[in-house]
This record gives C-alpha cells, sequence and structure tokens, in this order.
C-alpha cells in the first residue's frame, strides 16, 4: 500500500466505505465483516444458482463508464435468472484489479452497481477482491429464489410448442461494432439517438425479470440469449431432443435493425449469430401460448413466435426467401 | 476453434466429459445441461457462502500440479466454511483460461477436483468457462449448511475467552519459499521429505472440516488464517471490539520450522505474518475450553491456546524474551 498514489483506493477502504453499503438490509452479510455471508433460505422455495464472470476486453471495454460495467457484471446473471423464472435474491462479487482501483472509478462502479441491484430487486450479500496481472475481471454468483421445483429448464420443449423470443435481436452486436469504432458501424447512416438507443443495449442488457412469472407457469423450455439466437435455440432444442423450424423473417428486430438489413442484406446472418442479446428464448405448449403471450403483455414484454418445435436435432432457419439458411459461424464461441 | 491445436479440448467436451461428472448425485446441475443450477435448501439449515478466487502468479504457480491446483481453488473456500461450523454441500466453478487447455491438462484438474470434493463432501453444481488474457483464473462460490442462526462469527470473542489456534502455523510460508526457489529456501539444510512436507503444505491446503461442529457448539468467535496469524488475529479481535495478548512461544510450529527458527530467529515473524496457513483462529469462553480441546482432539485436530481476550483494541504479540513484538509488516494485503 505504500507505493499507491494518493488517488488510489486500499481494500479496507473499498470495503468498508463503498461495498459494505450494498448490502444494507441484509442480515446474512454481517456488513462485509465476517468470512462468510449466511443465508436463511425462504421456506418452500428453491435457490437458483448462477456464475457468469465478466472481463474487460471480452465482455466490456476497459474504459467503459464503470457504472455500465457494473450494470453489465450483474445483469448478465440476473439475466439468466429470469429466464429460469426465478426472482434475484443476493449476489457475491469478486473483483480482481490489475491495479488498485481509483476512489472516483470505485466511486462509480459503486454507485452503478446500487442502480442495477435496485432495478433487479437483489443486494450484495459477500465477495472477494484481489489484485491480478490481466484484465479487469468481476465474477458475480447471483442467487434467485422460485417456488420449489419450477425452474423453467432448458430442455423441456416438445413437438408442436411455439418458440418465442422477448423484445427485439441483434442490437447490441450493432451497438458493439459502433462503441468499438468499427468501419461497418462508422458506414451506417446513424441518427445520434438512433447511436445511442443501440450502444445502450450492448452496454445495458436489460434482464427480463417481467417475464419470469409468465415463464414459469407457461412455458416448457426456456433459456436466455446470450451467444446468439441461432446458437442458443439450437442449444434449447437439442437439449429437448428436439428439433425445430424457426423463421429469420419472423425475428424481431427494432427499427434501426430493420432498416440496416434492408440496406445491408448479410448483416441478417450477424445479428441472429452475434451474443449479447439477453432476450428470453422459451417454448410454449399450444394451448397456453394465447396465455402467456396475454401475461408477457400485462408485464410489457413483448414477445413473438419465431417458430415451432418439431422433430430431428436442433435448429433449422429459414431465410427470407424461404430457402434453409446455413450459418458460417453458428454463435458465440468461448473458446 | 479451427485455430486450436489437436491436443486442446473445446468448451463442450471440456463441459461434457470432465466436468459434467463432478455432478453426478446433484440433481440440481442438471448434468451441466442447463443455464443455472437449483438448490432445494435442507430444511432448519442456513446455507453459508464463500467466494475466494485463485490466479495463477498469486495464489499458485502456472505451472502447478494441475490437481494441486485444483485442490487449492476448493480448499481455500471450503477453509472458510469450516472456520464458520458449516458442511460443505456444492459450489460453482468459473475458469478463465489464457489459452484453450491440453486434453491432458483437463484430466488432470478435474481428476484433482474430484479427489478434492470427495475429500470436502461437496459436489460441483454449475460453473462458466471462458478464454481472456491474463492469468489461469479460477473462482469457486462454494456453498455449506449449518443448523439456522448457528454460523460462528468472526466478532463474537469476550474478554477471557481463550484464542486457540489448530495445527502449526507458517508451513506453508515455508514451503512457499521452497517451491519458488528463493535464496533463503536453498540455505536451509532439509531432508527430502521435510522439503515435500512444507511444500505439501503451501500446495494442499487441508480445511478443518473436523473441527466445524466444535467450533459452532464451542466457540464465540472464529475464523481461518489466510493471510497471516498476525494480521488475521488483530481482525478477529477487532471485528470483536476486544483486544488480546498472544505469546509467540505459544504459536504451534512444526518440528522443520521450529529447528528453521532455532537456527535463524528473523525466522519467526514472517511465519507468523505470512499467509496461506489455512488453520482455524477460534476465541473460545473460558468455561467451554476443556470440552472444546477434548472435542478437537476426537475429531483429531490439534488445537493450541496461544493467548487470551483482554481489553484494548487489536492483537498484542509478545515474543520470545517477554517484550512486545512490532511487526513490520503484519500480513498479507491484497491490494
Amino acid at each position: 500500500m505504500s507505493l499507491a498514489r494518493p488517488d488510489q483506493i486500499g481494500e479496507d477502504a473499498l470495503i468498508a466505505e463503498f461495498l459494505a453499503p450494498l448490502t444494507a438490509g441484509v442480515p446474512g452479510a454481517f456488513g462485509l465483516r465476517d468470512d462468510c455471508a449466511s443465508l436463511t433460505p425462504p421456506p418452500g422455495m428453491d435457490l437458483v444458482l448462477k456464475t457468469d464472470p465478466v472481463r474487460a476486453g471480452v465482455h466490456f471495454f476497459a474504459d467503459d463508464d464503470p457504472a455500465d460495467i457494473a450494470w453489465k457484471a450483474l445483469s448478465v446473471n440476473v439475466s439468466d435468472l429470469a429466464a429460469k423464472g426465478a426472482t434475484p435474491l443476493v449476489y457475491m462479487l469478486a473483483i480482481s484489479f490489475p491495479e488498485a482501483p481509483t476512489r472516483e472509478w470505485v466511486r462509480a462502479f459503486c454507485a452503478g452497481l446500487r442502480v442495477a441491484q435496485d432495478a433487479f430487486g437483489c443486494r450484495l450479500t459477500g465477495g472477494d477482491t484481489d489484485r491480478a496481472a490481466g484484465p479487469l475481471s468481476i465474477a458475480v454468483t447471483a442467487i434467485g429464489t422460485l417456488p420449489t421445483g419450477t425452474m423453467v429448464p432448458r430442455g423441456g420443449a416438445k413437438a408442436g410448442d411455439g418458440l418465442y423470443v422477448s423484445g427485439t435481436i441483434g442490437d447490441s452486436a450493432l451497438g458493439l461494432a459502433l462503441r468499438s469504432g468499427s468501419a461497418a458501424g462508422a458506414a451506417w447512416r446513424l441518427s445520434d439517438a438512433e447511436r445511442q438507443a443501440l450502444i445502450g443495449r450492448y452496454l445495458r442488457p436489460q434482464p427480463r425479470l417481467g417475464l419470469a412469472e409468465a415463464l414459469r407457469i407457461y412455458a416448457s423450455a426456456s433459456m436466455d440469449v446470450s451467444d446468439g439466437l441461432a446458437k442458443d435455440a439450437d442449444r434449447l432444442l437439442r437439449a429437448s431432443g428436439a428439433g425445430g423450424d424457426l423463421d429469420v423473417g419472423l425475428v424481431p428486430l427494432s427499427a434501426t435493425a430493420r432498416r440496416l438489413v434492408a440496406e445491408h442484406e448479410s448483416l441478417l446472418a450477424r445479428l441472429i449469430t452475434a451474443g449479447d442479446d439477453y432476450e428470453v428464448l422459451c417454448a410454449v405448449p399450444q394451448n397456453a401460448e394465447g396465455a402467456f403471450v396475454r401475461e408477457a403483455s400485462r408485464a410489457h414484454v413483448p414477445v413473438t413466435c419465431i417458430g415451432r418445435v418439431g422433430d430431428g436435432h436442433g435448429a433449422r432457419f429459414l431465410g427470407l426467401d424461404g430457402a434453409r439458411l446455413t450459418l458460417d459461424n453458428p454463435g458465440w464461441t468461448h473458446f
């Protein structure tokens, strides 16, 4: 610590001043003054667990606004809980800094965490901070609850079920192209508002918590779309021991994405294979589709039927010309 | 994946062939084929949560035996659970590889994880794998159970309580010096068996699970010693709003450490300030000390009284000459 610059912050101050307040109202967090957290599980409920670390240079840019980084670190985990039908409860946070962070960075990061945890209805309950060579790394383990035995599986889809996706697909991929200053992105003629909206989809995923109850009640299978719609649809169908036909023309796109696809036809394949959508993909039995769509609408979450579960193995995409689409690169591979 | 060497392994194979078998017997892990894990909490029990990631170059050497790395990643978390009085149940595992690992490395790592989880009585239930620049990083979130409301706090020590430490202190620091090939280590005249025993203490921490029940029943405060006995004792006492006198001459040392200290007096301060002991430090009310020591002995965990809780703030160490010891560097600082 003797080598720290005056604007840098030490571990004890980081925990006591900035992280501990995020545990307010969680008795089992012990104000981050203990070595572990304790959790008295709500009776009659299962816990749903997810850990999906994010790292600078892979999941976000090192110079992103610290509040955006905080939002992303928590939201990508909460997105999984929502897709399983769970309600977020608490989370653990392990951060590894390449060098001691500045007080200003920590202040902005923790303010962002507060906004995110308030939006998602969960609280910090424990974690770890350390310093190691390599990129800034933030590992959240999120814990949600749902009534015992009601977690919506990935592999429960049956032939005949409708395949639904929430929101719009591909905006985040466009936002990433813009955020990274790609040549393609620079060539798109977009208004400032359009640019900001797309970049916002990349920086600030919106977990579909409003859909959790409808999924629990009506969906036979569900997962969040994080590695590309094509790959994730394939996974859901294969996990269900089923195949399915998805119509690319039905995939919901934002107005901006629709216009860009009209101008650059090859973009469409990219939008359904790029990751980071954090929308929900689910299967709903035919006799429940009406009720599911009504519940989703009541929760203000748009859902669109993009295909139907059938036989075979995995996802088959039909292109705009009605012919089967072959995707060179079906989705994000972690390594 | 097209750039992978033939001896490297892809994410899907890593999960299906090597990680999924580690979830056998855990229905909520869904064979790692779902996006989240679910956990039906045992009735009447609290969950105890801990996350303490380990990274190459900080917590282990990149060329350590993969089985040793696996053991360390899990054991440092289980050590915290044990010190809180909890019994390990399940764990989440998030690994970030600097490059796709070889099949041989993965096989050895997962064989090591199996040995570790069998030794600690817990099972893998979920996680994440990805690839990012930087050191190999392994983030475990361990979940244990104990009867509701019985977690042993860090801050419950009262004046008069005896301060106990399990096992022996400082062997791991000596093992690290040997493992890192330090000049000092090379000057110690040690037999091969002595060298191996010390390095083993560094590579393979032994969580004191046998002590968990005795801690729950008898201890007023407890924590594991991971950042150096001096610093951790100071933390336990300050968290308890108390002070305490600890007698360095009473700190339990292995026969090898005792001999080295006799030859190099300055080593003693290092042994009580170096980290990685993964022993338990606890406070026990005077009227329970006899029963605690008997229970510990029945569990085959040696415990030694090294001082007593008193007034003031934090830990005061008395040296071998009876004078108060001033420690230049009281312990491990994470950043």
